[in-house]
């Protein structure tokens, strides 16, 4: 019998368990609150994130660690970057050794890691990869089609990871640059920050374009300066990532942006948002890894309130 | 006093001569139609193309060649790409040897080559360059912000190039990548027809991106395969122009795209977005140049009526 965990009950977590639910036969889904655990077993729906979705019947809410990975086979880590390693410290001794995916996106403030650095450093496992794609997470729980890709150095693990994921509607690659993913992941959202001022400064579709491919190309040439492949940045973790959400009002980075644009000072516009946007973070800890990062420089300025959108947005189109 | 020609007053020839003659002393703006010169002269604007926008009075349009290019320095052509090589013989003995913009994007279905390819072809001129970007005519038109890419094989042409296109509001970057400026233009209308098919179908923003993605790798792919630099699609010209053609309304492409989404036979399809869109006669023309495109032979069977939208959406995802 198939078990596999997914540590965290986010929207994003809980689409993944849906996913996974396909495939194996029970699926765990670890909440950090005893009372969503409670409420998603009581009610078979996660409504604060994921409201109209009926949950499959494999899988079963939990607030318990060890009772989510007794057996698995595989666990999915769907934390918020910024509390990874303090929540993955925590569960440090009891961890199995299986595959373990992570899906946080970002970069550390304290240390500049990523996603996949932070899981190294703190677990003993073999396998740490990472999943990332244009997967807006209410989409994929409604069943529609898409596409992802499952970053593991093994290949043949990282393969094998694509078979517990992949259904007839969400289709999973496998690929060896898990650096280049992390990067990918972490950058577009400064990028997706990015998009949405220039639509909030109402720039139009033109400037909107040069601005995500701006980002697009700084992504890439960051991602090749450590050792990352090109073709990730072309492919559905980073080009394809990046689209959906900088096009997407579902992204709360896109969100925060369009309110930056439209000229509200951060507090404002991370308020409006509905929570902080994790590029907000990322963005300065990017400068700390690479401080060549003149795209990513001028939305800190912005962020910082040191300089406007428009006048960012004028300076990242004729920058060359 | 610098005097340029702009050989095509579509909305894209007409935008452009708006932009140059912000730098120009004098815009000529040659018209296929001696009607549609007299209407602009007595209006001072190209209500067909671009309502709403009134025209510099240092454009002159005007149905004459030799007027036209009379001592120009610069002479850009706007001119359908299946329309291009025809044009462009019949001025050929007359045709100064100033650097020639091309602006036409696709492949010639009865050669396979790309807009410069067909330039040089025909013109014995010794400087054929391209400009390509995330640029929607009609925004360009109103002074919106853009930025795009000059491609010429002599950088410091290019670079001048650039100087008499750049305005406060508009971009011009110079790159050497002539030949991956004219992949990307040409397999970007390709990928918009598949983007909007996406829609139509209403298989949701994951799809979306996805497919724009998987479009742009194999784009990229077929560059480096004819010798392009894979940065170009990373850039303005690749991307860039690929999100903007493929995001917008405003592109035939994506109308056309949209309608067979819907289910409608490209007869109907292209009738109800007003008109063919450039991508229905390059998609096969790009496999008569290569024919190891997986994506463009799926586009290509849905516009035959062979594949239906979603079974080569389908297929796309699937294929890694």
């Amino acid at each position: 019998m198939v078990h596999v965990a997914v540590l965290g009950a986010g929207a994003w977590g809980t689409a993944v368990a849906g996913v996974l639910a396909r495939n194996a036969e029970s699926v765990a889904l670890w909440c950090r609150r005893p009372e969503l655990a409670a409420e998603i077993t009581a009610t078979g729906e996660n409504t604060g994130y994921l409201p109209g979705v009926p949950l499959s019947p494999r899988i079963a809410a939990t607030a318990q660690f060890s009772g989510a990975v007794d057996g698995a086979s595989l666990v999915v880590l769907a934390i918020p970057l910024q509390q990874l390693r303090s929540r993955v410290s925590g569960w440090r001794t009891e961890f199995p050794d299986v595959p373990v995916v992570n899906l946080a996106k970002g970069v550390e403030a304290a240390t500049g890691e990523f996603g996949t650095e932070i899981v190294r450093d703190v677990l003993d496992v073999r396998h740490v990869l990472a999943l990332s794609g244009p997967n807006l997470a209410a989409e994929i729980a409604r069943g529609q089609p898409a596409a992802t890709v499952v970053a593991g150095s093994n290949l043949s693990v990282a393969q094998e990871v694509c078979g517990s994921f992949s259904t007839p509607a969400f289709h999973a690659h496998a690929v060896t640059d898990v650096l280049g993913v992390d990067v990918a992941g972490a950058f577009k959202n400064v990028v997706a920050l990015a998009v949405g001022m220039v639509e909030g400064a109402g720039l139009g579709a033109n400037a909107r374009a040069a601005v995500l491919t701006l980002g697009l190309s700084e992504m890439a040439a960051l991602g090749a300066r450590l050792g990352a492949s090109t073709s990730t940045f072309l492919g559905l973790a980073g080009a394809g990532d990046l689209v959906a959400t900088s096009t997407s009002r579902l992204s709360r980075n896109h969100r925060v942006g369009l309110a930056l644009g439209e000229g509200l000072p951060l507090g404002a516009a991370v308020a409006r948002a509905g929570g902080t946007a994790e590029g907000v973070a990322t963005a300065p800890a990017l400068l700390r890894r690479d401080p060549d990062l003149p795209f990513v420089r001028d939305v800190v300025a912005v962020l910082e309130g040191v300089r406007s959108p428009v006048e960012a947005v004028s300076r990242l189109l004729s920058a060359s």
